[in-house]
């Protein structure tokens, strides 16, 4: 397993030359953070000052990028660097990319809405579509091999949570002090296994770690707190090699599961194998969505919802198409997803399972391999 | 030290409700993460489903939030909470929240583009002012207590690299090994004082550690690299403390510095002490960048130069205004900055020191104090 190499990025770039060109544009001005690290092969690090990617249909890609990312940008490989002197500057970074790119007619993917005006003043057409969104829904086996990777370490995470977490508890352990434990563990891993092949590339683990009441928090912090005797602990966890992300999560029990816990696992269970269904008939996302929550609500925790089913995951951790309301794009193979339902009680408790799931010709496959590999009585903390 | 008190947002809220009538407005409706943490006092993680904040003239204040966010939002005081289904969902979140605010004339303080047009369709006015960004420039005594004690535990670190790094170094350390080490000594320290009072809010610390060529790339990867003898090592510190941010920096040598060297560090604290007589004028932020500046120039450095001198901060780490080109502010008591000459020599080293300035009523305040309690001979690696 290496990085992406720069002929992938190359090729990448090939195929949105052809949007453009097919679309009628003189090119396509990437501003979107995760469309210009997907296009590029560059992951930089995201801050105030934008970085830009100019992919012409005639002609070199150009990197625009502050004066400060110089040295890393002449690193990339296929492009061309141009360097404006600092942010904010005497020109809005964004105005001075469209005006160095010389194009008439051309697509840019983000834009504050204040320098429209300007922007629609300095060409003769100027197109706000998304014209990387399509590439990017469709993954190429390079990148699911990164994707498929990714949630191997997203799941040791969880391996490590099960078997440490209840001597753990016992001598006083907090949910920080868990996350901590289980996310060290794989740190150190992915870094042994993949440190230096992928050195200088982005790499992580991140989780939450949440127990009992603070379950019901699904952007809750992580807190001091030590989960108690018969409490669910959610864990959502996240990993990311070469730039590629994928997710990881269980709810475990911290004692034997009462009926009613062991109903909220089935009912979780039961929604994902109704996405993964879905998928298999290449609904709509938005139908994906319905067919998800379903089951969930059969079974009377249509009030404990809070949130979509899943997202698009790729260059970054949470991008399109969206398994929501109002994302009506259909799916197929090369999409991955994830599958994380949900059953939020405040004041009581709150459960999530997650599934990185990569749709293919024949099906659906599930890389991240947790819940498969420990059924409801193997996601006990004793 | 406890965090900012409810009413302490209440006041800044009454603040902007004054800015929107003295606007002709019936209110902002903040979009800019940064601002809504900012007026709400809510630390939310930051993720696509956008939140909102209506502050009318008259009524109160509104919190926009997906449904997943619901419990969290209810605990934020003084605010009403309204919530929208999921992202994307059938209606663009921020078009969804002009509508609900049923104002005529209202700002909205950032805006994507392509729904510029759609959202001036369905107002009287529309003010892409930010409204926000005069009042969070000039920070109050309790957001400058916070800043103050995050520098302390930037500090920390620095004082955990200088005492450690030799005997870490000669046992084959690394770049990241450093970096883990003096992070997770004051992450540690910093949960131990503040840990309890300040559960449930964002805190921690975040650093580089560069040494010898790689200390040129500013924004570059930290890597599993061993620093060798005769190199300078960059390390810059990030402190979050209740949401508000502070930084410490230096460059330390490894081993006695050469005559070189010690040019390289006396162009930095000349910078240093340029902008700070430039503060304590009050000159522009432009012209404080040009003054920092200068002593590098006349040193010879011009061409080393990467990046301005500084930036903003408080409820985000890096916020307007700018010491850089391009930002006309004037400057003045209250407001905090950065100050961070950097010297960059591509293929041969990097140096950067960075301080925290509070502008007074009188001059200048260093929250920072490393460099100033660690003269040139004293930040050397033994």
């Amino acid at each position: 397993m290496t990085p992406l190499p720069a002929s992938f990025h190359a090729m990448l770039r090939d195929r949105l030359r052809a949007r453009a060109s097919a679309a009628g544009l003189d090119g396509l001005l990437l501003l979107a953070p995760g469309n210009v690290a997907y296009a590029s092969g560059w992951l930089f690090s995201v801050n105030e000052r934008p970085m830009g990617l100019w992919v012409p249909v005639e002609g070199e890609a150009i990197l625009f990028v502050p004066h400060l990312e110089l040295e890393n940008a002449l690193g990339v490989a296929g492009v061309q660097v141009s360097t404006y002197e600092e942010f904010p500057g005497l020109i809005p970074p964004a105005l001075w990319m469209i005006a160095q790119t010389g194009a008439r007619r051309l697509a840019v993917d983000a834009l504050d809405a204040r320098y429209l005006s300007a922007a629609q003043g300095m060409v003769a057409r100027l197109d706000l579509t998304d014209h990387c969104l399509p590439e990017r829904t469709i993954k190429h086996a390079p990148e699911l091999a990164l994707i498929r990777e990714a949630a191997r370490f997203a799941d040791l995470v969880l391996e490590r949570l099960l078997a440490q977490a209840g001597d753990m508890i016992a001598q006083g352990a907090t949910e920080l002090d868990l996350m901590a434990d289980c996310t060290g563990h794989a740190r150190r891993a992915l870094s042994a296994t993949h440190g230096q092949t992928f050195a200088g590339t982005k790499m992580g683990i991140t989780a939450s770690v949440h127990s009992g009441p603070r379950g019901a928090l699904p952007h809750g912090t992580v807190l001091a707190r030590v989960p108690q005797k018969g409490e669910p602990i959610i864990a959502g966890i996240g990993c990311s090699l070469g730039g590629y992300h994928a997710e990881s999560g269980v709810t475990l029990v911290y004692g034997d599961p009462t009926a009613d816990q062991r109903r909220v696992m089935q009912a979780m269970a039961d929604a994902n194998a109704a996405t993964i269904q879905a998928l298999a008939q290449r609904q709509t996302c938005t139908s994906v969505n319905d067919a998800a929550l379903a089951p969930i609500r059969a079974a009377g925790f249509g009030d404990t919802i809070r949130h979509r089913i899943g997202h698009g995951m790729g260059v970054e951790g949470h991008e399109a198409p969206w398994l929501s309301p109002g994302d009506d794009t259909p799916t197929g193979p090369g999409m991955v997803f994830s599958c994380e339902p949900g059953i939020y009680r405040p004041g009581h408790d709150g459960w999530r399972c997650i599934e990185t799931l990569i749709v293919t010709d024949t099906g659906v496959e599930t890389p991240s391999r947790f819940q498969s590999t420990h059924p409801f009585d193997a996601r006990v903390i004793s």
